[in-house]
C-alpha cells in the first residue's frame, strides 16, 4: 500500500545520495530523464547504487541491483523517479525490484507522464512492497525539469540565455559586442550548452557571427568533459531562418554535426546529410516561423532542453509568444551607456502590469560577472 | 617606535569588536569619521569600549578611557583610526591615551589626511608607547570610505543609485515607472539615504515626481531609527537646476528641511530659510551646472557621502564626467522589454574599451530583488 509519507533522517541521507547520483547522468542521459538509485539493507548498510548513463543502457535500478546481488533481498530502494512499469529497451524496473526481493521503495517523485504516473508504484504494491513518494520531491523535479516539461506539455523546456552589461546593453550602437562577459562566464555557457539537447539561434546571429554553437569539451571541467563524452553527440543546432538567408559557407552547415533549420522553403544549396530543413505552415501575419509550432516539432523529436542564444529580435519574439520557461542572464560589471543596443526587442508595453515577471531562482558570481537564473513559468 | 605589524588572534578579535563599535556611529557621526575603540588589560580583559556618536561629542578613545578608569593603566588600545593629535572641539586623543597610562596602541589605519597622517602615532611614540597599524585596514577604510575620500580629494564620495528591470529599463516608453522594485528594496534605500550626508537629484525628477528625498525613519529598523535620530537632522537635499525650473510648491522646498539648489540665477520665489541657492561659474558649452565644481562646493560644506537618485540624464552626465565612486543597482526580476527607457543616458561610445568598468563588491538578494554594489573608482 502507498504509505503516508513519514521519512527518517536516514531516508533523507540516502535520497540525497540518489539525487547526487542522478545528477551524474545529466550530460549524457538525454532524451531520457536523470535517475539515481540507492539500495540499503535492513541493517542500514549501502549495498548498491547506480545512475542511468544514457538511453538504451541499463536504468539506475538495474545497475544498483546488479551491484547488490543477493544483498538486495530485504533491502530498501531509494529512487529519484518512480520505477518504470513498461517494457522498453530494458525490462520494467518495478518488476526487477520485485524479483530481487526488495521490501520497500521510496521514490522522490512520481512519473510526470499522466498516462503512466503511479503504474510503477502500483506494480510494486501488488507484490506487497511498501512504497512511498515525495521525499525531496522539489529537488527531484528540478533535476528533470526539462524532461518533465516535455512529458507534460509535449514541448521542450526553453532557456533563454542573455548576456548584458549592468545597464542591460548587449552591444554598442555601432554593433561592437564581442566579449562583454568574462572567460569564466563563457566557460559556464559551455556547461549550459552541454546540459542541453538543442541550441537555438536565428539566421541574423548566425550570419553576423558565423558561430559553431557546439560544446567545446576542452572548456568543460575534466569530469564534465568525460560525462559529456558519454553522450557521443553534440546538441542539435536549431536555426530559425524564416527568410532563407543561410548559406552553405557557414560553419554550422559544414562541420558534420546535426543542424535543423526552420525555413520558408527547402534550399538545396544548404542541403547535406547533417542538415534537416523543416517548413511549417506559417503564421498568417508575416514571414515569421511559427515558434510555438517549431517547439511542438522539437518536442516530437524528443528534445527536452533548448538553450537559446539569439539576438534581441528572436529573444523578444519568444518572450512575446510566452514560450520561454527560464532566463539565464550573465551580467558583466560594465556600463555601456547611452544608445547602446537593448537586450530584448519585445513589443512595446503600455502598462507595468504587462512586464514579464521573472523571479530569481539562482544568483551567483562567476569570475567578475554574475549569473542570474529566473523562472518565467512555474509548473507543478 | 613603530613596530612591524605582527598581530595575534587576540588582536584580531578586539579589532573586530572595535570595528563593530565604529559601525554603530555610522548614521549619526557625519561629517566626522566612524571610530571605535577597545581597551584591553595586560591580562587580556576588556576594560573599556566606546564609539564616536556625533561631531562635538567625545571621541571613541575618550569614552573607552572613561569607562576603563584606572584599569586603562598598562592596557592596550585598539582603535579603528589613528588617534587625533590636534586640539579640536575635544582635546587630542593621543594625549589622553598617554595620560591614562596606556602602553600599546594598535590602529587599523592611519589618518587619511596627508597633512596629519602619522602625527597621532608620533605623539604616542614620543611617550614611549608601542604603536602599530594596518590590522584589518581594508575593513577600516571601507567603513570610512566617504570621509577618507573627502579628506583625500576635497570632494564627497558619490554613490549613484539606479533601479531597473533585468533588461536595464527604468520605465516604459510612455514613462510609467512607479514601484519597479519591491517594498523591501525601497526600505533598503531608506537605510542608504540615512547613511548619507546629502541626497542629490535633478530638477527634472523633482518636477515629475515631487519627491521628499528624506529619510523616513519609520521604514528603518528600530535600532537604525534610534541611531539615525542621534544625528538630529535629515540629509541635505541637493538639486541640480541649471535652468531654474523649480517652484515653491514642491515638497522639498516647503518641508523645513535643508535643500541646496545649484541653479542659473538666484530665484527669490523659492527662497526661504531652509533653501540655499548656489550659482557656480558655468561650463562654457551650455546651460549645465558644472558638476565637478558642485562637488568641490559640497566637499567644502563637509559633505562626505552623496547618494544620487536621479534620472538617466543626470546619472549619465555624472558618469560621463567620471564623478561617480560607486554604483548601487537594485534590480527587479522583471522584463520591461522593447523601447522601454534606458537606465543611463551617457554619451554614445564607439569602442568597447570605453565602457565603464564597475567591478562588483557586494551582491545580495533583497526580497525578490537583487542589490549590486559596484566600485567605479579604486582608491588606496
Amino acid at each position: 500500500m502507498m504509505a503516508q509519507a513519514q521519512f527518517s533522517e536516514q531516508d533523507a541521507k540516502f535520497m540525497a545520495l540518489a539525487l547526487s547520483l542522478a545528477k551524474r547522468g545529466e550530460l549524457s542521459v538525454s532524451p531520457n530523464p536523470s535517475v539515481g538509485c540507492v539500495l540499503v539493507s535492513d541493517q542500514g548498510k549501502l549495498v548498491g547504487q547506480g545512475f542511468h548513463v544514457r538511453a538504451g543502457e541499463p536504468h539506475a535500478e538495474v545497475i544498483a541491483l546488479a551491484q547488490a546481488g543477493s544483498h538486495a533481498k530485504g533491502a530498501t530502494a531509494y529512487v529519484t523517479l518512480e520505477p518504470c512499469a513498461h517494457h522498453g529497451r530494458t525490462g520494467p524496473c518495478a518488476q526487477a525490484l520485485v524479483n530481487a526481493g526488495v521490501v520497500k521503495v521510496i521514490a522522490a517523485t512520481l512519473d510526470p507522464n499522466p498516462l503512466v504516473a503511479g503504474k510503477g508504484m502500483a506494480m510494486l504494491e501488488q507484490a506487497s512492497i511498501h512504497t512511498s513518494s515525495g521525499l525531496m520531491e522539489k529537488h527531484a523535479q528540478a533535476i528533470n525539469a526539462a524532461f518533465f516539461t516535455r512529458m507534460l506539455t509535449k514541448r521542450p523546456y526553453v532557456i533563454l540565455k542573455l548576456a548584458a552589461s549592468l545597464d542591460g546593453k548587449t552591444a554598442l550602437a555601432n554593433g561592437e559586442s564581442q566579449w562583454i562577459t568574462s572567460p569564466q562566464a563563457r566557460r559556464d555557457v559551455q556547461l549550459e550548452r552541454a546540459r542541453s539537447c538543442a541550441i537555438l539561434s536565428g539566421s541574423g546571429t548566425v550570419l553576423s557571427d558565423n558561430p559553431r554553437l557546439n560544446v567545446r569539451a576542452d572548456e568543460l571541467s575534466p569530469s564534465n568533459a568525460e560525462a559529456f563524452a558519454k553522450r557521443g553527440k553534440q546538441p542539435l543546432r536549431v536555426i530559425v531562418d524564416g527568410q532563407n538567408q543561410l548559406n552553405h559557407h557557414l560553419h554550422l552547415l559544414q562541420d558534420g554535426q546535426a543542424t535543423r533549420v526552420y525555413n520558408h522553403r527547402f534550399d538545396s544549396s544548404i542541403a547535406n546529410d547533417f542538415v534537416t530543413q523543416v517548413q511549417l505552415d506559417r503564421k498568417q501575419n508575416g514571414r515569421h516561423v511559427d515558434l510555438a509550432r517549431m517547439l511542438d516539432d522539437l518536442g516530437h523529436e524528443q528534445i527536452n532542453r533548448v538553450w537559446v542564444e539569439a539576438g534581441a529580435k528572436l529573444a523578444g519574439a519568444l518572450l512575446d509568444a510566452d514560450l520561454v520557461d527560464e532566463l539565464v542572464l550573465y551580467m558583466a560589471p560594465k556600463l555601456l551607456g547611452g544608445n547602446a543596443m537593448e537586450l530584448v526587442s519585445t513589443q512595446t508595453k503600455t502598462h507595468l502590469n504587462q512586464a514579464l515577471n521573472a523571479p530569481i531562482s539562482e544568483l551567483k558570481q562567476i569570475g567578475p560577472d554574475i549569473k542570474l537564473r529566473c523562472q518565467l513559468k512555474q509548473r507543478g
